[in-house]
């Protein structure tokens, strides 16, 4: 890639520069390994001494902490430093990434009645199902797969082996990496004299705006009615989604998190890596799972909530595993104890 | 979809009707939310009220409930209306998607030797190994991967991106969703001078009739003989089951769940999502495992096992978890006081 | 498979043959269910009496066992038995598994600039992007994926449906499993007026010599620099390492492991299944993390570490559950008792 002159990227994030215009940044680097020809950033008071030490040739930080740049480093002023980075960042990947020329691969293969706008890319054995629309400047990698009947909003990009199941709908400026699975069925099954009588899963999967999805990830089809995830919405990979579950705008959940069924979570939330939230539950807004935690009540209150069991070394968790089984033996106990004082 | 006369479902679902035979249903809703040309269900008392308050214009419930539905309303009697419920939505889903022409897509790869049955369905950019074989109205999705010598069973269908390894096999009526991966290597290794040695995989996976498996769910190869999943299983999306399981018939796992190596799974058992269940243990017929809850000895009794950490407001945990890493040594101090009461 | 007469294997395997030369191995085979034609091992003293009952033709076993075989049983005498048996499998599968002819199959996609080896085998339906190298013997399967400026080393084998990202690297004899997502975007996101920015993934993904990766396990590209995993590393199927990670050489995960970003974790550890290694934490050399614990803080001392909530059955878990949430306060209450009796 060509390196960029600082005054250019000033520019481009509308920031203030101070310090020579004329640096050439060849790659965006952390503070401690940064060197000639790299922007830094500093968005945590914390990591202030690693500032002073940087070998950077300009550094993203606020006013409040300009003056702490060594000497000869130049300085972008950002309000929100980490922001900054972020768009930074984005324009960095637009130049590195060679844009994909629009079109469909002749070795994708797209069934009739499917309509996929001029601007959008298809890649290599790439699917495209019937009567599937694929807007515009939407980028379907190779091997990806958009099944009949579904809808692929704007600039949306679809990775390698991405599903994006029939009758389901993403919105604008969706990432879906590979190997997502949205629209699969279901988990309902009806018992009946030992069995397992399957119940058609006849919903869909509906998905706003900007929604990024990670790798691997699973969003089931709803029952009767759609699941739904909102705009704004960000999961990482190996996240499940059962069916007919709810999503607010911009909640995040990280890494192995799962939603079981017809569960409704709200806006502004975040859930930690492998949390768990049961089934048929409602948390309201703003509601914060800490990571490994499960969620097994509805939550009507704002706030962090945890719970999962300290790790100690092997020998020390065994007894206190073992205790743990009595716990409520032990209570029993103190209150006997406690009575025979009074 | 073309509307369908409650008469017909009548007579299809092989259930008594009482009402107006002549009302046309448009779809399957729930009770809540449907409105006329709806049919809805009524399964568990509890939603009694919702039934009274309905504007569905027909409901399946048991004869017990009859008298309840709001005038205007009519009614399927159904012994189990779930049961009810689940044969008309699978009815509703094959009237809903369009048969798949039988054939081999032009662009699917079929290697030399491979079997595929003349009603049988491989659709485009599909892989058919060498001398699979692939059963009467099997349906292999566009993108989905069949291993070489592997077998697919009557009926049985393998959604986009679903792999069945090579010499794996799955019986009939089977549904295999998306990202799949049935007979990957187990995870053997024998640590040798600081370092793993594979030990190569040489079993399969033998998958028994009217076995569904979700989303991304993957189920290794046996290192010597075959991990066996029995019939009428269920597993949800994103479950690992390791090398040598066995899962005995009409057992089902929710979603995340991992079963560790060689442990054997009783018949009729179910397994709550997230849960894990450590190698080589036995759990007998009829175990029931909460959700989230990890499995380290085996279990010779029927019943239900439960264990994970309550959660709480963040502050309430921390001061609990930390006590917790004491709690074997409040024992002894409740044990001192309770011998120096004495 | 032609069988193989026991002296052809002890010569293969560099050990010892006490028995008959020319017995004829068919197929390797737990001591329990092994009859005639078969070659068993004991590894574990725990076995000697399946040993001793054994109707294996052969046994692979060390010397303090050898005496311990049945009459009429052949005997390969190995210094670690469980490592020859490793060497016994590899060679096996070898000789089951058809060489695959080299070359690139007419159906396969490859973008221009990519350098596939001569001696490289690349299936139907596989992609592989612009500039990719494929090396020596190298074996990308029907419908993998190699992305853009992507390395695969010598020998290296991806397996159906595995994703191989653009930038990301693997060294020689890899193994990635089917369903794999190697360099998807990491989770990185500036939270900004109640939306999530993102922050571009920039780094890439680079993975060592001797590496094997199980199905539909994911490894993030690094937001910065790059998310890093040494030689000889095992991970199990449905792994979750984010972002900036890395895994030091020789340490093994098992399945549903989760590893938060920044997380570095050291050489010859080993972690058990569903066990969650929080972000930003440090983990020194030959660690050993039991199954399904929480680690949420750094590691300074070689050791095993655990941390699960014990199982117990349903009723006595809630009653257990219940109390632990009272736990601080039993404590405050014991130190209370504790005063009034000084």
């Amino acid at each position: 890639m060509q390196p960029v002159s600082l005054v250019a990227l000033a520019r481009e994030l509308k920031v203030e520069l101070r310090g020579d215009p004329d640096v050439l940044i060849r790659r965006i680097a952390p503070l401690l390994t940064a060197t000639t020809g790299d922007i830094a950033f500093l968005a945590n008071p914390r990591y202030l001494s690693q500032l002073q030490a940087t070998a950077a040739s300009a550094v993203i930080l606020s006013a409040a902490h300009a003056a702490a740049a060594p000497q000869g480093c130049s300085v972008l002023v950002a309000e929100d430093p980490y922001h900054c980075y972020a768009l930074l960042s984005q324009g960095w990947s637009r130049r590195a990434i060679a844009e994909a020329t629009p079109g469909i691969h002749p070795r994708a293969v797209v069934e009739p009645g499917a309509v996929i706008h001029a601007t959008a890319t298809v890649g290599a054995l790439a699917y495209i199902g019937a009567r599937a629309f694929v807007g515009e400047h939407a980028l379907i990698a190779p091997q990806a797969h958009v099944g009949s009947d579904a809808f692929v909003g704007t600039a949306t990009r679809l990775a390698p082996q991405a599903v994006l199941g029939d009758q389901c709908r993403i919105g604008a400026r969706g990432i879906v990496h590979g190997g997502v699975v949205i629209g699969a069925d279901g988990f309902g099954f009806a018992p009946h004299q030992g069995r397992y009588e399957k119940i058609a899963q006849l919903g869909a999967v509906r998905i706003g705006d900007d929604v990024e999805i990670g790798a691997n990830t699973c969003i089931d089809r709803g029952a009767l009615e759609d699941t739904v995830v909102e705009d704004g919405v960000k999961l990482d990979n190996l996240v499940q989604i059962a069916h007919n579950v709810h999503i607010g705008a911009h909640t995040a959940m990280a890494g192995c998190v799962g939603v079981a069924g017809s569960t409704r979570i709200g806006a502004h939330c975040t859930v930690g890596g492998s949390a768990n939230i049961l089934g048929h539950l409602v948390l309201v807004d703003h509601v914060h799972v800490s990571a490994c935690t499960v969620i097994s009540r509805s939550i009507h209150k704002p706030g962090q909530y945890s719970g999962f069991f300290p790790f100690d070394d092997n020998a020390t968790w065994e007894k206190n595993a073992a205790t743990l089984r009595q716990l409520h033996s032990l209570r029993e106990r103190l209150r006997a104890l406690e009575k025979s004082m009074k």
